[in-house]
Formats: C-alpha cells, structure tokens, sequence
C-alpha cells in the first residue's frame, strides 16, 4: 500500500486542523451551505466534463495506483532472467507452464505470446498497443483529477461571490459583517484546500504512478523479445540493467550474486 | 443521449440556487445591465473571434456531440467482423448490398471505397483525411467553447469594474455602499457561473467526445483495410479488439460466443 | 469585408456603455492621465518588444485580414478544375493565358511555374516555402496582438496602482476617497476592455483567417500539381474536394451539375 | 541602433511620470525599502536561479541584441550573388581573398570552409551546430528576462505584503493607515514597472531578434552551398530570395537592376 | 561549490530582512501557527504527489547539483585528446589503464566499454540510455521544485483565508482587527517567500545544472565515438570543439599550444 498518501493527507489535514484549533474552534469552519456548493459545483462540473463511466472508472484507477503495488523492477528482470535460463536450456516452449504461474496478466500474456510463436514485430506491437492504452487511462485519470481541482476551485469563489453579494445586500447592521463575510470566505477555504491538499496532488502522483508502471511494462517487452531472439540470459540481464537507476543497478547485482 | 451532461449542468443549478435560497431570495441576484454585458460581451467577443459561420456551426457541433449517439466500438467490430465472414464466403464484392443498409455514413463510405477496388493505400489516405477533418471541428468547437469561458469571466470582471467605480464616484449615502457593491459583484458571479458551469465544462467534454468518436473511426479504417487484405474473420476481430479497454475487450468476446 | 468583427466590436461597446448609461453618466468613465497611461504604456511596451517595421506591418496584416476575402475553397477547386480540363485537352501550356487572367498571385505564380516546366518537386517546395513565410507572418500578427492585449491589462493595472498610491498619499478627507479610488479603478476597466474587446480577440481570429486562408493556398498547391501529373480533371477535383468539410462537400458537387 | 527599443521605453517611463506628476509629486513614489526589496529580491533569484557566467553573459547578449545591426537578408543575397558570380569565373579558390573582407565572422568561416574544401555534408553541419549553438544563447537570454519580470512581480508582491503586516500590526492611529498602505502598494508598482516596462517587453524582442539573425544565417548557409555545388549566380539568387518576405522580394530584383 | 546559489539565498534573504527592521522588529513577522501550516501544508502535499524515495532522491540531486562540480568540457576535451594520443600511438587497448585513473565515472564505463571492443551502435546506445536516465533524473527534480514552489504558495493563502476567517469571526474589538488581519497575512508572505527565494529558482538552476551536465557528457560520447572509429586526434578535437561556445574555442586552442 501507499503508505505516504495517507501519511501527506493526514499530515496535511492535521496541520490545517492545528491552525483552526490554535485560533479558535472548528465550528465556525464548517457551513452547510459552502461545503454543498463547494462539492456539489465540483461534481457537477465533473459530470458535465466527463462522460459517466470515465467518472466511476476513476475510482478504479485511483484505487489501483494506491493499493496496487506493481512489481520492482528487479523483481521483474530477476524473474525475465529466470525464464530466459529455462528457454535456453529446454527451448521457448518450455515457458508455456511459467507462463500460468505468472501473476502480472501483462507479463503472462507477452510469454504465451512468445510460446505461440508470434512474431517479434506483431509481439511488440500488441504489446506496445496495451500499453499505449494503459497510458491513456492513466492521462484520463490525471486530467479528470486536475479538472476537480480547478472545479472545486472555481465553485469555491462562486461560493464566496454568492456569500459576499448577499451579506453586502442585507447590511444593515454593521456588527454582523464580520461573520457573514467569513462564512463567505470559508467557501474558498474549502475549495482551496479540496484542490490542493486532495485533487491536485493526486493528479501528480498518478502521473508519476504511471511513470513507474509504464517502465516496469517496458523492461517486460525487452525482456520477451531479447529471449525470443535466443539472447544468453546473461545478455538479457545486460540489456534490461540499464532501465535501472544506476543505485538500483548495483543493488540487481547483488541480489544476483 | 447524453444523459450526465443535464444531470450535472441541473445539479450545479441546483447547488447554486440552493445557496442562493438559503442566503435570501433568488431577487438580490437578478441584475439586467449585469446579465447584458456579461452575456453581451461575451457573445461580442465571440463575434469578433470567429467567423459568423464557425459560431452557426458550433450548434450543430454541440448538438451532435450531446445528442448522437455514436456506435460503440463493440457494435462496430461485430458488424466489421460480420462483413469480414461475408467478404470471406462470397467475395469482396458481395458487400456492396452490406454497405447499403450502414447508417454510419463512414464505415458506409469505407466499405463502398473498399467495394469500388480502390487501392489500399488510397483508401487509408481518404479516410484518415476524413477524420483529421472531423478532429479540426471538434478542436474548433473545443477552442469556441474555451473563448468563451474566457470571455464570459473577463466581460464578468469587466462589468464589476464599471459598478464599482460608479459605486465610488456616486458615494454619498454610506450606507448605499452594501448594496451597490453587491450589484457589482454580480457581474463576476455570472461570469464565474457560466464559464465554470457552461463553456469549460462543455470544451472539456467536446475533447473526450472528440477522442471516443475517433477511435471508432479508426476501428473501422482498420477493419476495412483488414478485410480488403483479406485477412480471415478470426484475425480481423483479434487486430479490432487491441483497440478496446481491458475490460471490454472480454465483453466483446461473450458477447461473440 | 469581414461584417461580424464590425458588428461585434460595436456590440461590445454598446453593451458596455449601455452598463455605463444605465448607472450614470458617460462623464465619469473618462480620464484623461488613465487613458494615456494604459495606452501609451501598451504602446511603449510594444515598441520595445517589436521592430517598428513589424508594428507598422501588422496594420496591414490586419487590414488584409478583415478586408481581403481569400476567395472560398470551392471556388477554388472550379477554378482549377477547369485549368485541367484545358490541360487536358490542349496541353499544360495553354495555361499561360489563364495564368494571366488569374487575380490571385500565389495561384498566378503557381500555374507559371507549372507551365514554365518546373519540376513538381521544386514546385511544391516554392510554393510551401511561400506558405511557411505566409504563416510566419500571421504568427507574428498573432502575437503582437495577444502582446498588446497583455501589456494593455498590466498598464490598466499599473495605473489603478498609481491611482491608489496618490488616493491613499493624500488621504486627508475621508468623502473624497471615493472619487478617487473609482478613478484609479477606472485604469483597470480600461485596460481590461482594450485586452478582452480589441486585442485578444482580434489575435484569436487572426489565427482562424490565417487557418482559412493557408487551407485554399495548399488546395492550389494540390490541384496545380495534380494537373501537371496529367490528373484527368475529375480525379483532380475528388482529390480537391477531400480539403473541404462534408456539408461545402455537397454544395460543390451541386454547382458542378 | 536599435531605436524603437529606447524610444520605447522613453515613451512608457514617460507615460508613467506624467500619470504621477498629474496626481501629485514624484516624491511619494520614491521609497527606499520598497526599490530594495524589489530590485534586490529580483537579483537575488536571478543569482540563485543561474549560473553566475551567464547572468553576466546575457548582459553581452542584450547589448548584442540592440546595438548591433545584424546585416539586412537583401545585402547578405547580393554579397553572396557577388561570390557565386566570382566563383563561376575564376573557381572557388578565388573566393580566399574575397573571405578575408568579410566582417561576418559567420559567413567569413563559411567561405573558408568551402574554398578549404570541406564536404558540402560536413560544412553544413559544422554551420548548423554554430546556428544552433547561437539560438541556445538567444533562448537562454529570453529564459533570464522572463525569469527576472516573473521575480520582480513576485517581490514586488512580497514587499507589499511585508509592509501591509508592519502596517496592520503598528495600527494605532486609523489616520495614519493611507499613507501607510501607499508605501505598501509602491513596491508591488515597482516590481509591475520594472516587469511590464523591461524585462518582459525586451525578452520579447530577443526572441524577435534571435529569429532576424538565424534568418540570416540560414541564407549565409543556402548561399555558399549553392555556390559550392557550382550553381549559376542566377540560380543561387533564386534560391536565397524565397528567404525574403514578399515586400523585400521585388526590392531585391530592384536593386539588382 | 556553487557560490552564487548561496549568495543569491543570503543576498533575497537580507533584503527581505533590511526591509522588516526598517519598518519594525522581526517578532512581528513570526508566527508559529503560519510557519506550520505553510511548512507543513508544502510537507503534505509533495507526501501526496510523489512516491517517498523520490522526495529523499531529491536531496541527492540537489545535493550534487549544487556541491558536485561537473567538469568543464575544456577540461574533458583535452582529456578525450590525450586518451586519442595514446590510442592512436599504442593502439585502442593501451587505455584500459587510463580508464582506471578517470574519475569521472560515465567517461570511465565509455572508455572501458570502448576498450572492451564494444560495437559503435552499442556503444552509443548504452551511453545514450544513460544519459536519457540523467535526464529524467533531473526533470524529476526540477518537477518536485515546482510543484513545492505552488504547494508553499497555495497553503499560505489556505492558511491566510484560515486567519481571515477566524478573524472576522470573532470581530468584537475593531482596534483588534489590524493585527489580526496581519497575522493572517504574514502565511501568504512565508508563502510566496519560500516559493520565490527557494522552491522556483532552485527548479530553474537544476534545469540549466541538467544542460550543462548532459552536455558534457554528449562531448564524452561523441570523444569516445570518434576515438574509436580511429580519427586522428586533431580530428577528435576540432569535432569536440564545436560544442563549445566561441568564447571558450578560442581558449581551448591557447591552453593547447
């Protein structure tokens, strides 16, 4: 699991609930009336934006690059390296009972793929076609994020608008601008804080997520490929070691040893 | 239909109104000159922006992009695979009373190119120029809806400025001050609301539209082509189903069975 | 002559001094040391920015953007498709006397080329450099406008800024506070309206003309080397008639008949 | 010289000084703290934000950039048409003294190259590499002016910010708050002058700039590869018109006549 | 070390400091509450957008890119000439003991792989893909620089509007309005504080330490290359010269003679 999200939401929660403490009590934050048009103009720009399955199809991306850890990359070259071994001694087919022991369905898939005997280019391809759409769900997913973030945004100034025209209208006794004018304020607090503390930097985090998957996809193809094309498992190795970071390079080497 | 798009412009109006009802009554937030010159200068500057006959145009874009269903991708590969066993059993020619009963004048175009024994990379060519034709309206609706939502903000701010320095210069009753600058606020919460609520929304969901309407567009270049070549059904549905996400792709092959 | 830019502009100001009518006078909106420094600063800005001889360029770019109508595509492709039905039958030389009679220069110099016997891959390279320094000089246009539209909002802002200091300076009595903050807000409301009503939308559809106008320029370039191929002319029509959008698609075919 | 540049910002200090003189003296707009913070802070970001070379390399630039005058494309065609016409008559070696009068330092190493013997594959290279090297120090010009105007806005916030706090915090006299808050409001006028007046416009015109002086070279380089490749004058000439915008085309043929 | 990142920091941070004093003490400008919702908030949100080893690996490249001094490419130049020297004196294997003395570690594992008798494409590729990592590396970097840079911006306003709100809230002294209010301001100054002298320019100089840094070692690559393939050393270094700017070719040629 994805331990430092929660930490940074809870952290970042914490610290904008110290300062709310510190200066009085969490009472005069919370206003019904903000936090509906705060939420409610953000999903209901959302809906407008995104067709409805994108929209629940984001809760699946979000929980998959949360909760879903992808295999290391090591992991991954040390397993490639294991299967290239094994083609080498009994030949590619000998892959086709590691292939169902193989849990990573993108993995699994380029083997039997190999062990059918498709091509290498059409292997590439097909492969490289997944993955084109695995980037594409994931660039979904940040701009549906970054679109809440400059909703709730937005709705939290409308929300202030609305707050500011109406305490200005009905100013008659001057002791209350006060709290009227920070009830209004309070809309842009909260789409401030859903923005920055929720949509924003999910929307970065799924991009790096995507990032690192997208990687470990890539080692996977090389290494399918360079066993196909007979490679020495040590020539497989060579090659996939240098998608690594150069500290988790020696770190392959070790673990190898 | 586009059912969520309602949904959510509804909900937001909602959620606007509600906080509006909540505060006081929906009158404090009427304002003709406030409406004329946010309306007004948007439509102005939309006016000066595009050409009379893109803005016309525009309608049929949105009209088309909210209410055209277009095929799924799914329908669309069985119907191609469908031609694909017929082209197989009684020759390519045989689909030319197939193309007659084609709704979609696309894939009805395709197949009467395909018919008419127009070479393969011709026939890539007119299709592919078809839809970078199409891609170029749906950007042009997308770059409309975008102006606008500029404009709509900044003729909001525009007409705030104007009540506010008449406010200042006409400052004689202090206790006037409240609700003229209430009447100038305005200005900006309409700008705000119909270019958060309206035209961001709408250029954001004209790009994802744009984007699933082009993919079946490609399913069915590459569909065609397959059949010209005269690939078998069986390898026309494998190369057509790359083009789906996960999860339909196994609905696809349910269905099939 | 490009009638909706005229009709939006004054449309635009109407609307905005109709707010201005409808809450006083046109009187307090005028300002003598704020019109100069929004206009004079934008103008100070853009000589900086910008060579003179491209200041002064850009009016006629302007000009020939709102006056000259690049004649319609399908106008165009007729044109063309009767030069090749003369080339066709009496050789791509009895184009020199057509070429005469062709008012449009790039057109001119296109067909010249063709009967002066160029090859067709010079030919294309002339004519698309021609495009490129075409499309070079509508960016420039384009961005001197969105520059003047930027400069003209930050001197409104640097004005009401001046206007604040001197209020706040010399702010002995209380009542006069008014007058002179709407005097400093009044900058503002200049600059905003010279960006949003001239500048930014002018430079927005200095981009859709130079889109129009570069699509019938690369028509012609298709069609003139269509027809030094020794196209049949109904084939260089259907190639021609593949730049223009579905609906103008029909229309020409109608004409044709 | 480049005149327009220092008539333009005469013209806007100008506009800005009348703005002040016609609402009171200069005097209050001269606040130590506020230049410091403002013009300090922005050094300071500068310092930290590049290297220390080249913040005083893009003071080479600038002076570069507006003091000397790139020669116009129409000089460079004609001294070049000159070599080709010596070139075809005496051979490529006679062009060594004709080298040796150029003050292009460009085109002077160009020359030498060619008449050395250098491979047109080569030569063109090693031009190109130099063209590119040059654009990199153009761009990276702009990228400091651009930063600088985005830190002198974001001091002048920060000073403004830390006089609005002195101002808030020390606020016994209710009388003493305007001119108080003017001092405050000076230093983000300051960072909006020195932004809108300087770094921004002239970042803008380096990139102007850049573009006129690659221009050239690009037809320095046509140019003595024409020559190099034993075109005739004429054709050389041809070829390094199409550089020239349409204007300056027929002004060529003019004074070649 | 990098001297002017440090002169930059201390030079905005006196000045910010000069113009506190000059208008009071520091003690009003400290604020614990602000301090930990700014700091904190800048914390949370960078735990949320990237994954933890990213955040540590950050100090890394900051670390290196401000104390680790790259060498100078006249340096690495003349070093590449020498190992050319001895190449071409002693054949290519007589370098295995000068890779041995290099310090440089991607210069040593070219040099080694060169030795090794590693094919040129390989040999680029490998070197290539290494240099594609460093870059990734750094954007990585000068991404999470920006992204604190807005979270430091973003929570000080969250933390202004927390203040305001609690202010207006509890507004029953109007003599306690004014320090109230400067307390809530001084989060948005901490803010833009540490977005301006810190988080933005250190983003600016890790992408020009990137350039310089990858430039180098495009000189190593293009040395090793050309070594390899048996150029004569005055061939290796008129090659590696052209990615010099003017000013230091002139000097690499003195400190060779």
């Amino acid at each position: 699991m994805d331990i430092t999200t929660i930490v940074g939401i809870i952290a970042g929660m914490t610290c904008v609930l110290v300062a709310i403490f510190m200066g009085g009590g969490l009472g005069i934050f919370i206003n019904v009336p903000s936090i509906m048009i705060t939420v409610g103009g953000t999903i209901a720009g959302a809906l407008i934006a995104f067709p409805l399955h994108d929209i629940l199809g984001v809760m699946g991306i979000v929980q998959k690059a949360f909760l879903y850890k992808s295999p290391s990359p090591i992991q991954v070259i040390q397993q490639i390296v294991g299967f290239a071994v094994k083609a080498r001694r009994d030949g590619i087919l000998a892959l086709e009972e590691e292939a169902e022991n193989v849990d990573e369905p993108f993995l699994k898939k380029g083997v039997q793929l190999a062990v059918d005997g498709t091509s290498p280019d059409l292997l590439r391809e097909i492969l490289d076609n997944e993955i084109g759409n695995l980037e594409d769900r994931h660039k979904l997913g940040q701009s549906i994020f970054e679109t809440l973030g400059m909703f709730a945004f937005a709705f939290g100034m409308i929300g202030t608008l609305i707050g500011l025209v109406q305490m200005l209208m009905g100013m008659e006794d001057p002791s209350a601008i006060g709290p009227s004018m920070a009830i209004a304020l309070i809309t842009t607090f909260y789409g401030a804080v859903m923005s920055n503390l929720f949509f924003l930097p999910i929307a970065i985090k799924l991009k790096n997520r995507s990032k690192e998957e997208i990687l470990v996809k890539e080692v996977m193809v090389e290494g399918i490929l360079s066993i196909q094309s007979g490679d020495n498992p040590r020539v497989v190795e060579e090659k996939l070691r240098t998608y690594l970071p150069p500290k988790l390079r020696n770190a392959s080497i070790e673990q190898q040893s």
